[in-house]
Parts: C-alpha cells; structure tokens; sequence
C-alpha cells in the first residue's frame, strides 16, 4: 500500500505531476513505472513520493526533494528521459508538471 | 472526469492534501466532498482543484490559490471548518497538508 511521505520540517521542494494516462500500451507503462519508483528513491536528495490515480485516467505523483538542483538532476536522469519521452509519445494524453517550494505543513 | 487545472503563470500557491480514507461512514464523506468541491470553487483567489484516490485508500487532492490569504480564508471558512472535523474524527486514519508556492510549470 502506497503511504503519506514522511518529509523532514519544511522548507523543501515537491514536483506535482498531474497526468491522464491513455489506454495505450499498459503492461509498458506499469514496467516502466515500477522501474522509475526503484530508481527514483537512489537518487541524491530524494525524499519520498506519493501516487495516486482515479479509475478514469487522472493520477496526481508528488515526489519531494531536498533542493531545485535534486530535481533538475532526476529530470536530467539517462533512464528518466527515456521514460519521459516514452510518456510523451505513448502513455499520457496530456500531463502537467509543477515544480513547488513547501513552505508550511501539517499532520494529522 | 476530473481534470488537470488551467491554472495561469506562477508564481502561485498550491496546497498538497495527502489523505488515507478508513472505511467510516462513506455515503457523508462523499456528500461532504461533494458539497466542498461546489464551495471551494465559489472563493475567492480559487485557481483550481485535482483529486485522484486509489482503491486501497490513499488519496492526493491539490487545490491552487492565487496567494497565501486566499488558502487561509479557505481554512477559516465555518462550512469547511465542519468538514475538516469531521474528517479528523470519522473519516481520515491520517493527513498531510502541504502549503506550497508553485515556481515553475510545464505542460503536454
């Protein structure tokens, strides 16, 4: 089961990756999304994610990172643009990426 | 279908909702979501709202707002302040809520 990120106090950075998937190609796509949930969590300055998606297609990824340069370097990944550019090309009808500074937050 | 927001050139905020539903009371909790998505749309500084739950429980929901005063109004409002109790007592196991400012964004 997928869990709320346990992030450090704030200030730090989040990527929300908003996204509708097409029925295109869905053994690929969950490959490759199993692949990038692996690698993701090597990388320098990662600090967790969290996913999810209605059965009609939205899903809503937020990965959080200790700085803007964390992030600009996992876009920059050799094995992450090639799953971008299969995303682009096959997997998603449209997607949009927002890049954050959190400032507050709070628990329950 | 949910979309993704249009939402306009940053800088803007976000607040990043992270929530586990239990299994409580689920015909008031989707009154109530209901009657929060009418609400929230009608404040002012509302830029847009995404939303996606997985079957396990597990659910993201980010609302955009054109500053910081517009998110705490939204927080103070009596209506969703009664909503916001009843999740902490009925229906969430648990929450994160981030308060964000929206830096950078990029589209397909």
């Amino acid at each position: 089961m997928t869990q709320i990120a346990k992030t450090p106090a704030p200030p730090y950075y989040a990527v929300i990756f908003t996204s509708i998937r097409n029925d295109k190609e869905n053994q690929g796509y969950n490959q490759m999304a199993q692949a990038m949930s692996a690698l993701v969590e090597q990388q320098p300055g990662f600090l967790g994610v969290e996913s999810a998606r209605n059965s009609d297609g939205l899903g809503i990824t937020v990965s959080y990172w200790d700085s803007l340069d964390a992030i600009t370097s996992w876009r920059d990944h050799s094995a992450h643009q090639v799953a971008q550019e299969k995303g682009r090309e096959i997997w998603y009808g449209a997607y949009t990426a927002r890049i954050c500074k959190v400032e507050r937050e709070y628990s329950l």
